[in-house]
């Protein structure tokens, strides 16, 4: 009798047969990440309906030496939820920690058990009269746990900030059992260390995430999205800084490559583009209206980007005059990802690097790329403001697709990588290091930053109980596949 | 000869002699707390002049095995610079780490030196064209080293947070004498735990904090001083909520009990009431504008005020005419705490309950420390916005002061604590742990938090050479005097 099978029995025993599943049917897709890359092995999932029953089933796990896998949604971009595959660690799925257990807009904050999703929570605020304003592509899968555990951000960062910024406090069952609850957020608390903040984006390797207190912002009352043409992204840069100096009213601010809008214009069925001239580099801006004396959006952008043609900043603009055509700019750039993999093969990048750096970096690195690696195209869109972007280099022309990613991927990873160290930048700007990027960050992390991460993770897990191999390694645990 | 000695001899041979003091005369002053307290003992006073400097000596300070105590400004008010008195340990004073290194009002970043006196700071930014937005009592001699380690406060908390929210990135020196440089802030940057915030209020327990990346704000426009009369604390947060709905231009938001104002107008020369009625609670508000389009915060508090009359929030209200009138409303609120130490001993806490449970929390732990301690008279004033007011136990008339502080105080504070921790508060709102509420902590610190607090010690620093016998013990040391 193996120790995971003692630990399945003794939870079973605790807490009943509903407490966790055997059937390798309903456990198989939790052992893979949704895009195939990671495969992992679990002989049971638990399926805790408390915070109590999560403190149980670690107390128990604890006794029986046997590592938890916490998992969400399943929607990590680096395997971070995907179990090793030696099957010596049990899956624990959120998804029973499903209530929403306060909204309160006079307050602004919510409470929501970590297997929330996060489009039930936009609507559960929504219906108070407020918003959770943070969301994503897979808002309609992730889970507040998840998206807590990565410290999540989306395209409303630049006037809310990523997830860390949003969380008041957390609910979670810590490795030796206890549960810490940190649900009365107070705005002065001085006993020591914060540890509500340490756990977001720990990745599930200090604490299981049961619940949080989240801040809620005012219902939108008005929106205005535009399209502006410029010649370069430093020129975009400069109008941000203006537009921020006139409020805090500016809550996206993309960019995209021009060639890069050819393709989703080509990608997308009837797609046009928003302005009739053409330019290098394109901007997509959204502006909104929290109160009801704030300057109507429309009228705002209207003043920016008058402002911004004249002094030169912006080539031309235009302002979507109605919610449909809102809505049409956005398409365009939502589906730039899906028109970039259209176009071939490419290694994508999540990076971030100083926001002041990010357009000369966006310029040079994809200008490196491309004469050290000769036949590929780099490209560089997203999160301008944020100092953020997807970094995808392509394929060559002709390459064999599945050959040029075993063959080429690694060593394009690593040159983006160093560039982005040598900018001062981060190699997980929003995706997190789980089993993908560990042993990069190894490689590349800071000295003084890797071994804080192991003394923190040592002294709170010291027996290395949850969501072994995911961030830092401790002891040696197998590897992706 | 001691490990001390040898400690002083290797920093004077690898840093030379003004690398340290072993003045007495030169010491003494940093050995007591500025309330005279904590006496401690050293015989060395360290005095690096830059972070390298630091390094090395927490290097030969960790192979010599000699603990090391961080001191700022030596504003503590929980005894959290002051060394152990069995002159186990050397200070380690912050002075020459003084330089401002960068002011960019255009990124709303300024970086610099742990040993910068706030105020200095507060000079720079303003020469800049922006601000640093934090300020206390202590500005002329607290640094930022020390506002770091301890997450300070002060009156801007309401609009823009304390010291956590207003730290982009920090430089230490770790434990294991790495040097950790968070200076290049990323907006988004997912590599794991945020070594930053773990920082930020740890008191000098897991690094020696050496420089910072700080935000900036726009420098105000204009300001709006207003003085509110009100029936009780529950129509003062009534009406904040309110403000504060239509927008961030509430920097301020303090409540003053009438006997307190009383008191003050007394106490200081030449001072007179803001408002001719007489009113049970009273509110000192300050509304900034940060944008040339803001409106003019005058207009906005007479509208918002006008307001609140209409709906019976306010019984009557008065808006500074003049810069010297708005300096004379603040006045009387930062006279509060000398106006009450005139009128006699009083026992005070700086503690913290969630905001919506404020108002009762104030009358009501008011009445039951009264009850319970007869002849003391109870006053909370403070931050009414930021859930945080200074809870002071007055003696009764004719109680010999320091009998009455030596024999009650201590059974007045569990009271107080006790009820603090009842409404789910906090202990320490502003000031810290240090080791004057460290068995206070270890009291009534919910188990999961201590251990999580003990667990990180232990794990950056496993020799407990940083501040030891402050805000948690890993190992008996010796207590306060």
């Amino acid at each position: 009798m193996t120790a995971q099978t003692r630990l399945i029995d003794a939870i079973r025993d605790a807490l009943g047969a509903c407490s966790l599943t055997t059937d390798a049917d309903r456990i198989a897709p939790s052992l893979t990440d949704w895009r195939g890359r990671f495969q992992g092995s679990a002989s049971a999932m638990l399926l805790p309906a408390s915070t109590a029953e999560v403190a149980t089933m670690v107390r128990l796990a604890a006794e029986h030496r046997v590592p938890l896998v916490p998992q969400g949604g399943n929607t990590s971009m680096v395997g971070g939820a995907t179990p090793p595959s030696d099957g010596s660690a049990l899956l624990l799925s959120t998804r029973r920690l499903d209530r929403i257990r306060r909204v309160d807009a006079g307050a602004g904050l919510g409470v929501a058990e970590a297997g929330v999703i996060l489009q039930r929570l936009h609507e559960a605020a929504a219906e108070a009269g407020c918003r959770f304003p943070l969301t994503l592509g897979s808002r309609g899968t992730a889970t507040i746990g998840g998206l807590i555990s990565t410290n999540a951000g989306g395209t409303q960062v630049l006037r809310w900030g990523t997830m860390r910024r949003l969380v008041a406090g957390v609910e979670a069952v810590l490795p030796d059992g206890s549960i810490h609850d940190g649900l009365t957020p107070l705005p002065k608390d001085n006993r020591g260390y914060d540890i509500d903040q340490l756990l977001v984006g720990a990745e599930g390797t200090l604490g299981i995430v049961t619940a949080a207190a989240l801040r809620l912002a005012p219902a939108v009352l008005g929106r205005a999205v535009a399209w502006v043409g410029i010649a370069d992204p430093t020129a975009g840069l400069a109008l941000l800084r203006r537009m921020q100096r006139a409020g805090d009213a500016i809550e996206s601010f993309e960019i995209i490559p021009g060639d890069t809008l050819e393709r989703v214009l080509q990608y997308l069925p009837g797609a046009r583009s928003p302005l009739d001239s053409v330019h290098p580099w394109h901007l997509l801006i959204e502006a909104v209206a929290a109160t009801p004396d704030a300057e109507a959006p429309d009228a705002l952008l209207a003043r920016l980007l008058g402002d911004a043609l004249d002094a030169g900043l912006a080539a031309d603009a235009v302002i979507a005059t109605s919610e449909a055509q809102a809505e049409a700019f956005w398409r365009l750039r939502d589906s730039l990802s899906a028109a970039e993999r259209a176009a071939g093969p490419a290694v994508q990048h999540d990076i971030s690097v100083p926001v002041d750096r990010m357009p000369r970096f966006m310029i040079e690195a994809a200008a490196a790329a491309e004469a050290r690696f000769p036949g590929t195209h780099a490209t560089a869109f997203g999160h301008l403001g944020d100092g953020n972007v997807h970094f995808h280099v392509r394929a060559p022309a002709g390459a064999d697709p599945a050959r040029w990613m075993v063959e080429e991927a690694p060593g394009i990873t690593a040159f983006v990588h160093d560039l982005v160290v040598a900018a001062g930048g981060s190699i997980s700007a929003e995706h997190g290091i789980g089993q993908m990027k560990r042993d990069e960050l190894a490689r590349l992390g800071p000295p003084a930053r890797l071994a804080a991460l192991r003394g923190i993770k040592q002294g709170l897990d010291p027996m290395n109980l949850f969501n072994p191999g995911k961030l830092v390694t401790l002891a040696p645990v197998d590897g992706a596949k």
